[in-house]
């Protein structure tokens, strides 16, 4: 059947889909999910069909594609196209074995993870492939396939080295920006490390939020080797690299439910890190009350599942338990986490002992990791390296190269409305509320607006008189300072004994 | 927050969605499919959020609604309406009870159904619900409240009577046309049979397709009271009554993977009879080779299932496994089918005689179990109504209350477009096969021209020569014929021994 195309210039977000008329349709004996070829002279591709039987929309004899298809195919209105019925993807019958509960090998994984990263499944059936990996879940080598087929289905950055290391952070835990500390330590010892980061997506920062107040974080595949090749390191945004793709539209299909199947979170680590060649990962559980993960056997678990798959995946994976209960550093907001940083590399008076030693810790590990330091003296020299300036040196070094704005933790630009929040009662802190503070900060106007968020002038441990001055607020506006201020229980915040 | 609507007068089909501006949504702090409220003066309506970035479909302050919602809440273009941020439905976390295995008890199942009934899940959340049930299985408990909230989320049709008499087939079985045949035989008997049937999906011809040929199947519930209070019986289409709406929407999602999830399936057929209050139903479950139900086994387990609920549910559930191997009848297609029953209840010297008896040893089954007819002596009744053309006048009565259209069945029409198709040997029939019988009536245009498909002029048992005609073929013009004729196989169709 030919038809005349019709550009609706509405995306989809994901799926390539196409609307016929419903009289058209039935022509064909088609159905609504079934799918079909679009052939324009010698480029033919195949998208899932929807119907309407409203003639307003679309008259017989016309075809709607939606922008992905669009653009894909290069369509433009009226162009004339051939519509044939098209086979259901092989993947939907391996989607129903591992919800029947059967064992998926590698080939079927593959399938599967091409068709979701080629959008030629829709929601409907990606979801039937995450209840099933949940309810059923995938065995160690159904996971070693899942992760490969993801790294694959994507761009991978080559590195000239035979050693990439790289560090990943459960979270849950507000602040603990230990990667802008550990990337120039590791790079000024020598180390590549081509990290990769997210954006926030409900605190009140990510790495790459924070670091875009230093310098540009949006860098193409190639500029990244060229800086990584240059200076041992960067710190860019993930998500404008086509690193791993499918792990992002499996997360938007897990979303509703807050599903996590552990074999997925793994895959969605792990494939990212491989995708940038790592053959070296440090992964950071923090764990304990208010934190992502509350009870160390669950932490231990996880622990467990990531040291199983190193073996069989061939690179050395350490994991290590952190304390998770409180925030880590003194900023929480993307400019607020950045001056933080780069005062620990300045070794500024004001800058916060529990993010620098967090950041010595975790470069120790991986220095050993990696054979720049023998076993029990990688902090040592972590912390050399730190202390010589030379990794504040290296991070100008990586900021410049990505596109500097600002070096001078000094002239980072905080909101002016800001407010003093003081002890309710004299006593002990005795903990910091994770959650609480990043409601707050994003109540004010995190990570949107850079320089709002919190700012601890007391930290757990400390003891303060009631009405001293324990955090600062800095939100976007007066009138957003105020809602922050009427909104917030700072018992709720600071537990104070 | 304050948006101006603009209604974008397209369906989503289901959910109801509303699209805000990213920059809007930051604000609140929303993300793709969060919830959020409308409200416009009094009325205030929960819905699901989807976000775009892009500003030529919607600026900043705007909100798009699509046609569900416009319609719910009598939206118009810029009116001003009132944005909060809403909970996440509670069902949400019933349903991932289910995906991890946990049992679920009356209120939740009622409020999972309560919220697909108001669109209030999207695709995604509704696949994790389907995915549950199949995975992790509903135990008979679950079943019968599922069945129950399904029923009550629709309308229920009161019928004037203590017994209400109700048969389901399972389907497989090409023609088999028998509820047009068991209705009027019963509602001659006295009985109460308010029958829904549905249209074809993927058959040639679906009872309401059939009916139609004859009469308007399109009948609101009033107006099906009034029939049913006159006539005894009627033969309506269950689409376009709100009788155990959940089904079609749950239909739906389970479609891409063809999964059957038994409760589901019970469930589907159950709450529909529920709902026009039967109080006894007879379930014919076609089973052998070339049939939906291919084992024996299976047909038996089926049967236990329907045996089960019928004791909890305080209803009469009788079940029958009958031959499902061949097509029953002549006719396959509207038309031909429809001619087909209006043979039989005339006793025409053409009427397929497999289908009479089928309809005989039906309606026996029911008369029997509605304590019409003694046990064993149902058949007898039901051929004595058949044969006295009680049934015959009755059926007159039902066509003419719902609106005749033709009740001679020599003034049916079918298409001009027909080829004789003759045996490609010489010997005795031994099989026709349905899904083949099917793929050349559709393909010859039925159920969309009701004039089409396939007649049977010879069937299982006969002998016939080389040459002699064995079926026609109905097609809707000249080039579908063609077509037909060269894409069947006929030996694919007809089994010659």
């Amino acid at each position: 059947m030919e038809l005349k195309i019709k550009n609706l210039k509405i995306k989809t977000g994901r799926t390539l889909i196409a609307l016929m008329n419903s009289s058209d349709a039935r022509e064909l004996d088609l159905h609504s999910m079934d799918r079909i070829k679009i052939t324009k002279k010698n480029r033919t591709e195949t998208v899932i069909l929807d119907i309407t039987q409203d003639s307003k929309i679309l008259k017989k004899g016309e075809i709607i594609v939606f922008e992905e298809v669009r653009k894909l195919m290069n369509l433009r209105n009226n162009d004339k196209v051939s519509i044939t019925m098209a086979r259901k993807p092989k993947s939907l019958d391996y989607i129903k074995r591992k919800l029947d509960g059967k064992k998926l090998n590698k080939e079927q994984i593959e399938q599967i993870i091409w068709d979701i990263g080629h959008n030629k499944l829709n929601d409907i059936e990606m979801t039937y492939f995450t209840a099933a990996c949940y309810a059923n879940f995938l065995d160690d080598e159904e996971t070693i396939h899942l992760i490969n087929a993801m790294t694959n289905e994507g761009d991978i950055l080559k590195v000239n080295s035979k050693k990439v290391i790289d560090k990943h952070c459960i979270g849950g835990v507000a602040g603990n920006r230990t990667s802008m500390l550990v990337v120039p330590i590791l790079a000024a010892a020598g180390l590549k490390i081509p990290k990769t980061s997210s954006r926030s997506i409900t605190s009140p920062a990510g790495t790459a939020d924070t670091m875009e107040v230093l310098c540009n974080v949006t860098i193409s595949l190639n500029k990244m080797k060229t800086i990584v090749e240059k200076a041992n390191g960067c710190l860019v945004w993930g998500g404008a690299l086509n690193l791993a793709p499918t792990d992002d539209k499996i997360i938007h299909i897990e979303k509703p439910l807050s599903i996590d199947a552990k074999s997925q979170l793994l895959a969605s680590i792990i494939s990212k890190k491989l995708s940038v060649s790592s053959t070296h990962i440090l992964i950071d559980i923090p764990w304990g009350e208010g934190s992502k993960i509350e009870k160390r056997k669950d932490a231990l678990a996880l622990k467990k599942s990531f040291e199983k798959l190193s073996r069989k995946l061939g690179v050395v994976i350490k994991v290590i338990l952190t304390d998770g209960r409180n925030p880590i550093g003194k900023g929480i907001g993307p400019a607020l986490e950045a001056r933080d940083v780069l005062w620990v590399l300045e070794n500024h008076p004001n800058q916060p002992i529990d993010l620098r030693e967090k950041g010595i810790k975790l470069a120790g590990h991986m220095l050993e990791m990696a054979g720049k330091a023998k076993k029990g003296e990688g902090e040592k020299k972590a912390r050399a390296i730190l202390d010589s300036k030379k990794a504040y040196k290296k991070m100008i070094e990586i900021i410049k190269l990505q596109g500097a704005k600002i070096t001078d933790p000094d002239k980072i630009k905080v909101s002016k409305y800001k407010k003093e929040i003081v002890a309710y009662k004299t006593g002990k802190i005795v903990g910091i509320d994770n959650q609480m503070t990043c409601k707050v900060a994003r109540f004010a106007g995190a990570p949107e607006n850079p320089g709002t968020g919190v700012f601890f002038i007391k930290k757990v441990g400390e003891r303060v008189k009631e009405g001293e001055v324990i955090y600062e607020i800095y939100a976007g506006s007066n009138s957003k300072l105020k809602n922050v201020e009427e909104a917030i229980d700072q018992r709720k915040i600071y537990k104070i004994k």
